[in-house]
């Protein structure tokens, strides 16, 4: 039997018909490896933008429902396209949207999980000699309705179809050609790096490397699916490898420094010292959807019964938060809401940093000589991250890449443009 | 139990966003009538044509399959927004493809045939108070393979809906105000039909009065559901009701007349007078999928064993005919084609002509009388036609519509352009 590998390629890489038959040729050339190649394809460029507009012209808050099925037909058009430059160019080929394949996902609109993907049709189209180009971002629940993925959703179905197919690789096509260090953007002396492992891949890019949305990374993980990350426009560049820890070599203690400016900071202050308070608070936010990423609870003050809590949400989820506050301040009883949205937080993420000691420190230090004071600390097995002042971000990063020796000899030569969904 | 109304609205109905409101009114002025509704509807506008056009820069001859994949992605837009709009508009909607709603088609591609039309999901959208908006046009094979219906389909979609669910009426929206005795372009006096039968309709309809497409009424016919053309722009006028004969009351023998400029006019001459050469000859062109309207056989000339088989076909038929004739001149043993595209097919139509001797007399009496030469005839119970110079053409439908009593005191108020698919 064959070897599978699954190629993904955004909207950008199918933008128009000139690149959709680029595209063509990036998937023949897999097949004359001796492959067979699945294809998942993001709608063609603005496509979802355009759609979005229509549906904001009818509604200013379109039901999810009939949003998903908007959205889903915008896949339908670039995975016919592919098809047709396939055949074009010769090449045996079929496409598929979600209904069709059978990606089951939970009755949720516009941010459904992935529960289960039925591979026979597509082994019997792999079986006939044909390339199989599946529609990204949009799935199936199991009474038929038509859902999609949400936000990184043609990645994580790329990844996701990869692990049921068993395949040997899936291959992100994006307009980045590889993971960085740091973002090329804001050190030019960032280093390209060859392998990752998912754990450090998903707190890269959960700290704001966006080139692969964590769900995409954590699904690779679960099935074990090596993927790499590579330039649509710069085939000869193999991008970076991500695979297991355990086929890593920890040379360095860290691998990654990120920079998140998308967060805020909300203090909550003089909070009643009851158990459950904390509890009350978070489940409220839980409830509402908003994810929250840094928490720290201050020791309560001995005379008062009171504490401060302080945590950071997404500066996109201000105003429910705020909602959510006013609506349980009875239990909580705090006396005001203190808000900072000029906050960066900075990580140093590494597989290499476990069992090695002093790497905290290191960090705290090198923050320190530069006169950037830490408002909030958070760690985890791979991962240190301080919030700072925003004004200090691109200092700090800096600053740490050099200190943990990630800077490299050449300048990076990357674009702009952030990957597409 | 309430009645249920399928409404079907245009791309021309649904060309943007505020006609897509539009259309939202009108459906839920059926719904507030005591009515339950289903609505189908085409894709938005020029939809079609900027698919098409990105599948021929990709492939000069794309493969119907991926075809009908790209061309069904435009009602999954409209459906969405029209869906959107009426619950914008304080209306619970529902909107659902052809997947979705199970309406099954011979497994044909660009051209199918509906087979079967589940309905149960439609039925519980529909006791739980909502509208249910249904992608026209498409359809789906029972091993999920995605089908689009061809010329007229959104109307055949819409027909055959209205037929599945016992519905009491089909309501035909588009931009003409109704049926009318002959094309008003052509003859300013046409008058307005109030009714006509499913009969006369269709042979008006193949005729080329193309205000709805012969298959949607055969399929009405066969379920004996009423079908109302109607305006969109001017929902005030009840358009014209299709009903069976039976439910007619014939004052006229002639209800309509019309002119077929689509055709041309092929003479194979000195073909072998053997018993089977008519039958390969129309089996060839029937096995290729073209459509023979008119055929006449000469008879044979007694010395030479050769006679003259004449026909006509769609004129974009004419190459693919000319091939076959090359492939089967060995068995027909034919000296040479003449081919005549400056033809038009006259018809004057009307259930009431059974059982009333003459009118054909009158016919070719009126054409004569204006000088006008008859170039091939064809008959059935309700429709004569008469092949004659294409320059002749209004001059022949003017005077038959005068001839048979079909004249309006006023001037029909009618836009130019045709009814889409």
């Amino acid at each position: 039997m064959k070897d599978i590998i699954v190629q993904k390629f955004g909207g950008t890489s199918v933008a128009d018909t000139d690149k959709i038959k680029n595209v063509a040729r990036a998937v023949i050339r897999e097949k004359n490896l001796g492959n067979d190649v699945v294809v998942v394809v993001s709608a063609m460029g603005h496509t979802t933008d355009i759609l979005t507009k229509l549906a904001k012209e009818i509604s200013p808050n379109p039901s999810s429902r009939e949003m998903d099925m908007l959205l889903s037909t915008g896949e339908g058009v670039s995975i016919a396209l592919l098809a047709m430059a396939l055949q074009e160019q010769g090449c045996d080929a079929v496409s598929m949207n979600a209904m069709q394949v059978g990606i089951i996902t939970e009755k949720v609109h516009s941010k459904a999980r992935i529960l289960e993907i039925k591979t026979e049709k597509i082994r019997t189209h792999l079986d006939n000699g044909e390339v199989v180009v599946i529609a990204g971002f949009q799935g199936v629940t199991d009474d038929f309705e038509i859902t999609t993925l949400g936000r990184g959703g043609s990645d994580t179905s790329a990844v996701a179809l990869a692990g049921a197919l068993g395949a040997k690789r899936c291959d992100i096509y994006t307009d980045v050609d590889g993971v960085y260090t740091t973002d090329p953007r804001i050190v030019p002396c960032a280093s390209k790096l060859e392998k990752i492992s998912y754990e450090e891949m998903m707190e890269l890019a959960s700290g704001g490397a966006n080139v692969l949305h964590p769900r995409a990374v954590e699904t690779a993980m679960f099935a074990k699916t090596p993927v790499r990350v590579r330039s649509t426009f710069n085939t000869e560049n193999l991008g970076t490898l991500i695979v297991g820890v355990e086929e890593m070599e920890l040379h360095k203690p860290v691998t990654g420094v990120a920079s998140d400016l998308s967060k805020l900071r909300v203090v909550v202050c003089d909070v009643k010292d009851n158990p459950g308070t904390a509890a009350v608070l978070f489940d409220s936010l839980a409830k509402e959807n908003i994810s929250v990423d840094m928490i720290i609870q201050s020791y309560a003050r001995k005379n008062l019964n009171t504490n401060d809590i302080a945590f950071t949400i997404e500066k996109s989820d201000l105003e429910r938060t705020r909602q959510i506050l006013e609506y349980v301040k009875p239990e909580l009883g705090y006396s005001n809401i203190y808000v900072d949205d000029k906050i960066a937080k900075i990580s140093i993420i590494g597989a290499g940093m476990i069992g090695r000691p002093g790497i905290a420190a290191k960090m705290f230090r090198t923050l320190a000589n530069r006169g950037i004071n830490i408002k909030m600390i958070s760690t985890s097995e791979i991962k240190i991250s301080c919030l700072v002042d925003e004004v200090y971000a691109a200092d700090a990063v800096e600053a740490l890449h050099t200190m943990f020796g990630l800077d490299s000899d050449e300048i990076a030569d990357v674009k702009g443009d952030l990957p597409d969904v």
